[in-house]
């Protein structure tokens, strides 16, 4: 049977002052007509029962979670008690499929990307789902073919003697030979220029049996306290047991604690389009631009205005003249502008206010 | 006795969207701490008391008049049901002062300068008045000591042969050779370098029967609705016939109408400092910058930004990364930014919006 377990604890601070740690990206639109991880649910749940997904994210994000997935009965819904990156989520998720389902197969991904279409995407997810049967042992990662040489993904670099097929999907897989961290841009433009690598969209299909052996052997140290939450699942200790025992751990990465170890990995070119929205840039890419470049989501009025990306609130309209590579982002109590070619700033600009005093503002 | 008239019918389309048809630039803070029709009422009231005191304004600015100045009484406030320019506002001040002191000095002012000090104002006023007291056919009018070759101000040209004193003012003052119109910058240029022009800060001290006279010989035409109107001065049927004659006239502006005209004018060089706060750029006169350049009225943190000027509600932060040059004005349901060097096109901002359906933000 396959579950779904949807990662929704990021706090996507390129997105401030839309993203805020009381509603991140992933709870956003942007630009779309459903929030990322309603976009997110109603993508995999074309292929997963509403009892077999789980959402983990912060606890204090839980209400939000009820708020735009009110679908999803409250067991299913995992409230960490602290940020402890990737590996124990998985472990966690990995531990509740068990105890409802030994043979769960897992489909684990994050809530906050965009992709294009539904049918395309479980396409994909069938295809590797199909790849797991045959070889349990295997874990299943995707792929994106690479556009440009990004120092913002990490890599996957294919074993292209080695592809690998399913019956009746046209879909390309192979072994992968190695994990890439975030590399240089020069390296990833030789990655770019090989072939050879994808980016590493962060989905993963694998049997919740085999990803919990493989932290056992490769992130044993993370474990003791995943065991005695585990225990607890299904009893009334479970929250308590979980307050206590998750924020023991020291969390890595599943790709660091896990994928760049583990010797029988597949990697699926993902069938579907792909954004993870990293960056306002990005967002633009989602919306259709004017005659002149701009991107809005939201009223915008350009009066001798070009390439611009403004976002703001319904009612709200952003009047914008003279400018040119201008990100406008408007919300209830706070305004970001920004150059375009500045993104990397932007990331600079919840420290700052942290810096000043402005937490109120985050 | 001391009378005033404050003339708060401008609509301030410049400081769109901070300025609105429902609040216009003299009903704003502009930086201050009072807003401009606040500061004007406070400046003058130090020499004339209340009930001395009319403000003029559209009909349907005057609820906002009894929030700003609950100390007025209702008939001290009149409702405009049209536009009209200055001149009809005038000969109706005019003939309200006369119904009840047919000796009134009258001081005509626009209600959204900015003007310091109080005491250097009220100086220039007394002065003025001493002047109408010992030649009461004499219109006194101030002038501003021009900065630069501004082609956006109306020049007077001063008769440097002919200096005006009172006794116990240091302050100078010139009988008027002409009103001249709004200049081209090269013509400005001349103005400025001959020394002999001020701008025309629309600032006026007179007796009502002598500016009453005047419009009856200049304006002629305008008077018939006037005299109407005046005839219910005190009654109940006083609205009604504001309602009904005032439409009727023909408008135009005071200077157009009598000013240019006129030939016992005296002009008293603004013994205060004078802005007409006609801009952006004129806030950020008004608003201490920080070492960048950067003036904010609200809260701002400034990244990589020089030279920016930036306006938004309480309780809003507009946060600006790697930006100069650039005007970010925040309301609640609308937001300008724009270049600093492209001030006129923000003039079109008002009528762009009107050309696209969406008078509801004007």
């Amino acid at each position: 049977m396959l579950h779904a377990v949807i990662m929704a604890g990021g706090s996507g601070t390129r997105f401030w002052p839309a993203s805020r740690n009381a509603c991140p990206k992933q709870f956003l639109k942007m630009g779309g007509e459903q929030t990322l991880i309603q976009s997110t649910a109603r993508r995999i749940g074309g292929l997963v029962p509403d009892e077999n997904m789980l959402i983990v994210t912060n606890e204090r994000l839980i209400p939000l979670v009820k708020q735009q997935l009110p679908q999803l009965k409250p067991a299913n819904l995992i409230g960490e008690p602290c940020k402890r990156d990737t590996a124990p989520c998985v472990a966690l998720a990995a531990a509740i499929a068990l105890h409802h389902d030994p043979e769960a197969i897992q489909v684990v991904m994050p809530s906050d990307h965009v992709i294009q279409t539904d049918a395309d995407f479980q396409k994909g997810i069938q295809f590797a789902a199909q790849l797991v049967e045959a070889d349990p042992g295997q874990i299943v990662t995707f792929g994106i073919r690479p556009s440009y040489p990004s120092s913002a993904f990490g890599y996957i670099h294919k074993d292209t003697t080695a592809p690998l097929t399913a019956d009746g999907f046209d879909v390309s897989a192979f072994q992968v030979k190695q994990f890439k961290e975030k590399p240089t841009v020069d390296v990833a433009q030789s990655y770019l220029e090989s072939g050879e690598y994808y980016w590493n969209a962060g989905i993963f299909v694998w049997k919740a049996r085999t990803i919990m052996d493989a932290m056992e052997t490769y992130a044993a140290e993370m474990m003791p306290p995943i065991h005695k939450i585990a225990e607890a699942i299904g009893t009334d200790r479970f929250d308590a047991v979980l307050q206590e025992q998750f924020p023991l751990i020291n969390g890595k990465s599943i790709d660091y604690a896990v994928m760049e170890h583990y010797k029988n990995v597949a990697v699926v070119e993902a069938p579907f389009a792909w954004d993870d929205v990293g960056n306002w840039t990005s967002l633009a890419r989602l919306v259709p631009a004017d005659d002149a470049g701009n991107s809005a989501a939201g009223q915008h009025l350009p009066i001798d205005t070009s390439n611009c990306i403004v976002q703001c609130e319904d009612e709200h309209i952003v009047v914008t003249v003279g400018l040119n590579d201008v990100i406008v982002v408007q919300t209830n109590d706070a305004t970001l502008v920004a150059d375009r070619n500045q993104e990397e700033a932007i990331r600079q600009v919840v420290q700052k206010l942290k810096d000043s005093n402005l937490d109120k503002y985050l």
